[in-house]
């Protein structure tokens, strides 16, 4: 049985076995609702993680895992059997009509919000607005192609004419490409930087913002025709068309303008965690008035975080609304399978629809991309590449099919047609586009920059530290005014821009992976070198003005300081040498490390060794009055391990005061659970501190008299 | 005006004018439901927000202005008034019988879940278990003497037996001290670690774990006396008592049986994000078998936190839920205060009821707390410190107090008692609390350690600096098997206790305080100093993978280096120097700043001069063929600032090929919006680096020619 699963198990377990608790409720009461909304969102956070891992195993995104788990636990499969304690299920379907809760529908419109609200942060206008108009005609064509052919494929499958409601959403659902899939694969590939990667990434920037306009006039248009009976009315439909764009360009400039006044007044919060909150408040609240000015409430949340976009907090931003889109957004996902009416999907009518809408979606991205590409540089193999990296649809399509379900503009079987096009255009691209980056040869017509590449690798010893280094360098690079793209939060995959110079950084384990142009690597590395440096002044000026050299001298314990003597009972009488034979330092350090393998303590020798070398080079442990007190955390020790040697004629050990260490106390604790070892530290300067006790120390006869005489000392002190 | 509440204004013009967008919409339709609870919720954040800073500049805890300002937006005051575009109000009094929608109500359900789950994850059990006998007393007294009273008071003001599920209700309310505003006064006051400051908050564990366990009896009675028609059968009590305490105690003992197998579990999930959601994800699953097993929900979430609170991943999950915290909490507080029917609360009976109330629970735990501390070593004036500390009720009152409205056991009116109650018991205190902590005798009869506190003070000069020193300070405290408490999130206040070790931290913006008995100050130092010796090891770690020397060697740009042509144009003419003067580095350094200085461009000529200096005391930036590129960061400018100097004979400047230089560009640049000067610095180097161009520059005749010179040559690269 996989390990990992295991708390899956578990949680499974604990799921079956909860009904034997079930008391008698009020049925219907609004305690019961609220006890079922707890229990299943629970469930959901569960149930979409499984999905989202198993999924992830079969190296296919993990949305649509917690989309596919939304219907097998949804009201209309598992969740609406009947399960002792739970009358009609644990996800009942309370309403034939709309089969979750309010409730539980309401977490995922916040969700949706949140979803939106972070696209528009993540929004690179400047971008959208000068750079490649190359990646601004190809995803124009992506989009007019997909509406037009996708309200076409719903007026076969509807019968009602192309501009009726129902047509209209479907049109605006096939628009929305979702990039982040297509940007793992290019990432994977080392492709990201290639001219069909520029492309695409730039691309889906221009069909996030027209799929935005799309929507707001076709729900404009929606709100006419049925408040005229369905009527088609050109002049109302060009007049709310402009009122829609009109309100969407208002606020859009509005915020924009405005966007460094409302950051600099959102810093008034205190911490990071309140300004990312308020200016989420901020997008609810902009979502209620889109909403009730007839647009929906996702172009709100999306010219929000638009505006927000443009101000430094952008950043900050996505970093601490994270945890809170963790927790929303699988919810989201898990309601929309839900919404999916299986017995309504799995009529062969609905099924043949969502084929034929699938492969309408795929096809009107590949020609509705592919085609201008062919016409800007790219030969054919480029242009099915830039197509076919356009197909994903994601998020946004669920999304906006979920508001026409519940505004009931589709029906179950639309709202099925619609997941299935975004389960199909999610699923196929993947493989196809693998096998066509696999192809050595060259997508353009011409040799283009960025056909090669370059990768730096930045090797740092441990994560800590690469996370430290690489934070710099990317402060660095957004203070020399480059743009920054966090391409999927748990991938670590950052997409850098400014201008025509266009740079991937890969975040590993304990490296990080610049890949850039030829021409840019130098400016990378002069980048790395200036952060490290910067680092390494910022810890100068700490150790400065922490002035642990000063601390050191006040490190001489008073007769106050605390004993713990339960330490030196543990002390093995192997561990204590009578007399060093080594004269300056390292030959002292040498011998004790050796005291303590032979005594069979370490367990990795040449580790013990190094970590005392090394914090001893860090500075010297000889305290005053002949004491000193060499130590390490290694993992080359399970538990703390101590030594004690003496030097009747005392060595230079560079210690506090200058005088030659005749008692050197050594102590090695694991780099993990360390234990209480720095209290050992300070209960035995403590009670070496008499400048007598040394004496006594060193006229003891052997081993077992020294121990005891510690004993002895540590209780009167303890 | 107060520039801090600007926002606040904005936010409040933006809903008024936010009816103006109204269209119509399907009145009760989902979609209406949807677009109201996210303007509801949006307006909630801001509200909350708002409420808690007009307290906190009173000085008085933010979760009252929440609560308030939840009173005063509710559907019973401004909230229910019609207001165009909101028929019924902003937040209309949808069912008389509960004032708010089901799915607000949901929120602010999930947030009491989070409340309780963090409150477990708080406490401290090996500290419940064995430490503090004196505590543990003074908190079973408040708790049994309050709950008792609590319910007598109830059974005055109902008139109905004190074995009824109202009166047992309203003895839970009582019970419950939330110790948060009590440990912010302690510490202002510089007292967290007197006798009496320690006693409180070992007492308030105690007191949380007795809560939860009174409300699971509770709730066990009141269960059965609704299955009897309200009939006293003490056999049937007996047992249902009985059996929610096995509930509990069942949880209880194998969540913390297993809290190290629960811990590795959740330690599949790769982010401590995800751990942290999911691990919410847990609490809500049990919240839910609590209540379908007769106890409540939060007892669930709280038996879930403090099984986590065993395992290392507490501290993880704390620090990652926060954001969700935030976000759900002030939710939390206005609906409570939104339950709160106004004109049935200033009826005068239930006025009076609620002033009688208060004053009994104030009075409750004076004596619950402060009759035995008298006999535990604590003296009139100490005893009244502990039983004034003990009185502040907080969100956990506020939740039964939920629990028993929604659950229809409390009526409107008794609900506003016991709000009011809560109002009351955290408005007295503090005031009293600061005047009795004032006096400065001691409050026990014999002098106890603890009395005497000696505060070290650590410095930094940054934030940035004191937060990455006491990262590591905590960590190694804990590595060390120290008790962490984030008292309060906000006000950055940590207890720390091990055995009768017992410290307190206050971080402030550039330095952490830490609080001990004089006996634990060496053992402190001792700790800080290896700290901070880490941190430094841990750079000078980085600085050898890094290689930033060899990172130098390869900063010989190649030919292909892009280059910015535009930087050169700004150049500033009196910012050529033909002749250098001085024959050492920092003369050379000092003769270019004052070149600067002289042209106008600085605003702080020592701070640039010293950035300068800085930088090169890191590390050279002599490059090779005779290049030096001195710069620095400093808001000794405003903007970019180049200059050029030439010294045709060269001189040492430690370069990287141990050539002389004889061509020095320096710039500066201000430590924010430092713009793209590495950029520039790169842009340079590339096109200094062909040795023949050093030798046209050194022939140029004056500054005119040197920069026509730099600038067809970066057109020509670039």
């Amino acid at each position: 049985m996989n390990k990992k699963f295991r708390l899956f198990i578990y949680v499974f377990l604990l799921i079956l076995i909860s009904p034997l608790f079930a008391n008698a409720g009020v049925e219907g009461s609004l305690v019961e609702k609220m006890t079922d909304l707890v229990f299943q969102i629970g469930v959901i956070l569960f149930a979409a993680k499984l999905g989202g891992f198993l999924m992830k195993k079969m190296d296919m995104p993990s949305v649509l895992g917690e989309l596919m788990m939304g219907i097998l636990i949804g009201p209309y499969l598992l969740g609406g059997l009947p399960f002792f304690g739970f009358h009609n299920g644990l996800f009942p379907l309370v309403n034939p009509e709309f089969p979750v809760t309010p409730e539980l529908y309401a977490f995922s419109t916040v969700a949706s919000i949140i979803l939106l609200f972070h696209s528009g942060l993540e929004t690179d206008l400047s971008m959208f607005l000068r750079f490649s108009a190359k990646g601004a005609i190809i995803g124009i064509g992506g989009v007019f192609v997909s509406f037009v052919s996708g309200a076409w494929a719903g007026s076969l499958i509807t019968g009602l004419p192309i501009i009726s409601p129902v047509n209209l959403f479907l049109g605006v659902i096939s628009t929305a490409t979702s990039v982040g899939i297509t940007a793992r694969i290019l990432s994977e590939q080392r492709k990201m930087d290639s001219p069909e990667g520029v492309t695409v990434l730039a691309a889906a920037v221009i069909d996030d913002v027209l799929g935005i306009i799309i929507l707001a006039i076709v729900l404009g248009i929606v709100s006419v025709m049925t408040g005229h009976g369905g009527a088609v009315k050109w002049s109302a439909i060009g007049y709310i068309a402009l009122k829609a764009i009109g309100v969407w360009l208002g606020f859009t400039v509005l915020g924009l303008f405005f966007a460094r006044k409302i950051g600099n007044s959102l810093k008034i919060f205190n911490s990071e965690t309140s300004i990312s909150v308020m200016s989420l408040g901020l997008a609810l609240i902009l979502s209620g008035i889109f909403e009730k000015a007839g647009l929906a409430m996702i172009i709100g949340a999306y010219v929000m975080g638009l505006s927000l976009s443009r101000t430094d907090l952008s950043f900050v931003i996505q970093e601490k609304i994270h945890p809170i889109q963790e927790f929303f957004v699988p919810i989201f996902f898990c309601v929309m399978g839900m919404l999916v009416n299986v017995n309504e999907v799995l009529k062969p009518d609905v099924l043949i629809a969502g084929v034929f809408f699938s492969l309408v979606g795929i096809l009107s991205k590949v020609v509705g991309c592919g085609i201008p590409s062919l016409f800007l540089n790219f030969n054919l193999l480029g242009a099915a590449r830039v197509g076919v990296g356009m197909v994903p649809r994601g998020e946004v399509a669920l999304i906006m099919a979920g508001i026409g379900i519940s505004a009931g503009i589709l029906s179950p079987g639309q709202f099925g047609v619609a997941v299935l096009m975004t389960l199909v255009t999610t699923l196929i691209p993947p493989p196809v586009l693998t096998i066509l980056l696999r192809k050595e040869k060259r997508g353009t017509r011409t040799e283009m920059k960025g056909s090669t590449t370059v990768v730096n690798v930045f090797d740092f010893p441990s994560y800590e530290l690469m996370t430290l280094a690489l934070t710099k360098v990317i402060q660095a690079l957004k203070e020399e005014g480059f743009y920054l793209h966090d391409m999927e939060l748990d991938h670590h995959l950052y997409q850098i821009r400014k201008d025509d110079v266009f740079l991937t950084i890969h975040e590993h384990a304990d490296h990080f992976e610049v890949v850039s142009d030829p021409e840019d690597v130098f400016y990378i590395k002069t980048v790395v070198y200036e952060s490290l440096l910067e680092v390494n002044n910022t810890i100068e000026n700490l150790k400065t003005m922490a002035k642990p050299e000063e601390l050191k001298k006040e490190l001489s314990a008073d007769d106050n300081t605390r004993v713990q003597n339960s330490f030196f009972k543990d002390i093995h009488e192997n561990c204590i040498i009578m007399n060093l034979k080594g004269n300056n330092k390292n030959s002292i350090l040498y011998e004790m490390v050796d005291l303590m393998d032979n005594a069979g303590k370490l367990v990795d020798y040449e580790e013990c060794l190094q970590a005392v070398l090394d914090r001893e080079a860090s500075m010297s442990t000889g305290m005053q009055n002949g004491i000193a007190i060499p130590h390490g955390k290694t993992d080359g020790v399970r538990e703390l391990v101590v030594a004690i040697g003496l030097k009747k004629e005392g060595i230079d050990f560079s210690s506090l005061d200058g005088q030659p260490s005749k008692v050197f106390i050594m102590t090695l604790s694991p780099k993990k659970n360390t234990g209480p070892h720095i209290q050992f530290l300070s209960s035995i300067s403590a009670i070496l501190n008499k400048p007598h006790f040394i004496d006594d120390l060193l006229a003891c006869p052997n081993a077992a008299s020294v121990k005891e005489l510690l004993i002895r000392e540590a209780k009167e002190k303890g």
